[in-house]
């Protein structure tokens, strides 16, 4: 792992207990994912990590540093298909809640073996709802618990991921991936006013189904209404386009991946060769 | 410092990249302060504690356990009276967003020096409104971004602290305490259900209150009925009752600390004194 400026073993990696994403959860993170050691979208990722370290008030490293640390771990793990972590905290600090004691941020990258393709998966709905407010609007932070505590939950349910709603119903994500619902041959997903983050490969699955063709729209979507939906997916940037084979206890697909969600991914995999090359073989679970 | 076990020098303690505190900032903590070697109601901030551990799914270490520790972290610094913070993380994971792969939790103990009175505090309105609901509620957690970004925000602004709103404009708390007012002789402060952290000192002013005869009420109350107010105090566990001088464009106390606040100080400080012993001098800022 590449650590403020080091390669490092990943067991020697340490932060300081002062560090303030460890105290206040006040750091932002990108997962993202190398084809042929090409990141997918590095822009895009670099783009929302700017934007939610603006909001800390901390001054992101440069684009062009990172993409050259992103690399210098994919080499040192001799990886070339693998899943990245960027994580730049707010860095340490004296103690007290007070940003601005902060002289450095912490910048971590974790490079790992690309996991093997999931097949599709069964959502759990989260008891616990989520509000429309993040803490800083549309950033990926390490405030990260309701998803986290949602997909433990999820996973003891027996399922694979959470889906996470509003207090008044709505569907906003799952745990770890945006949702799509595919509803009288239409693509619908929660429009970003709804709160869900603003994930690279849904907007890269929204180029996907208008190249297509296909009649996409953002809104909102409440459960009850899941008995009209025909098929389900989800994206994220490490598995791409999974198809979801039920939600406990309220939908079952009949076709999985059904027709729609294979023409998507199948659109996602061509759009991931022209951009990174036309050996990358994204999972399509 | 004490760390997993062993007292360590401050810049010594690093907890690993993958802790759970880290990534996702699952973790917990306790504020709280000791006055000659004890800690004013260990209790009930170890029960707030194990309820936000529990539903993180971390098994809380024992209390005698934790009361051992913080005493030989004061004494590890000689200190008596002190800014005790405790904070126990899901732990190490396997890297992945999997609580369940944590073995055992991070347990941090920092003793510092008691802060200075620092005197009546001036309260900036925080322009990020606060949801109702907590990823964990009644949980202090490490997902604390709302309140340390809003509290960047006030001091940036002159103040000291930030006063957190709802999106319907209800006051909640400030970033790093909880508010009363006092209104019409009234002491009045948020309910629990409109989303504050359930503070220890908070409990014990209301208590206090009630002794003093004082008609105590929790009621939401918003920014316009700030007019009518006559008297307007924070308290937290490290600094005890703080009165408040002005809310920012808002509102001016006319006699500060007034008639209210300064009983409400005497009462808590007589209240610490009975139980963690008659030295004890608490700020009555």
């Amino acid at each position: 792992v590449w650590l403020n400026g080091e390669l490092l073993p990943r067991d020697a990696a340490t932060v300081s207990i002062d560090d303030f994403g460890f105290l206040y959860g006040a750091a932002c993170f990108e997962t993202m994912r190398a084809f042929g050691g090409v990141v997918f979208r590095l822009d895009r990722h670099l783009a929302r990590l700017n934007a939610g370290l603006d909001a800390l008030g901390v001054t992101p490293p440069l684009a062009s540093e990172l993409a050259a640390v992103i690399d210098k771990t994919l080499e040192a793990n001799s990886l070339r298909d693998a899943r990245v972590r960027l994580t730049v905290s707010a860095g340490r600090g004296g103690g007290r809640p007070d940003l601005s004691s902060s002289t450095a941020p912490t910048v971590l990258v974790v490079a790992e073996p690309a996991p093997p393709d999931p097949g599709p998966a069964v959502l759990a709905i989260a008891s616990q709802r989520v509000d429309r407010s993040r803490p800083l609007p549309r950033a990926k932070t390490a405030n990260y618990l309701a998803s986290i505590v949602a997909l433990a939950e999820a996973r003891h349910a027996g399922a694979d991921d959470a889906l996470l709603l509003h207090p008044d119903g709505d569907i906003v994500e799952a745990a770890t991936a945006n949702v799509f619902l595919i509803t009288s041959g239409r693509l619908l997903t929660p429009p970003l006013a709804a709160g869900p983050l603003p994930g690279v490969t849904r907007e890269a699955v929204l180029e996907c189904a208008r190249s297509l063709g296909l009649h996409a729209e953002e809104r909102s979507l409440t459960p009850p209404q899941l008995g009209t939906v025909e098929e389900m997916l989800l994206t994220n940037s490490v598995v791409g386009v999974r198809a979801v084979s039920s939600v406990v206890d309220r939908w079952t697909g009949t076709h999985v991946p059904g027709p729609v969600t294979a023409r998507l991914a199948d659109a996602y995999c061509e759009l991931v060769r022209a951009e990174c090359g036309p050996q990358a073989q994204p999972a399509t679970g």
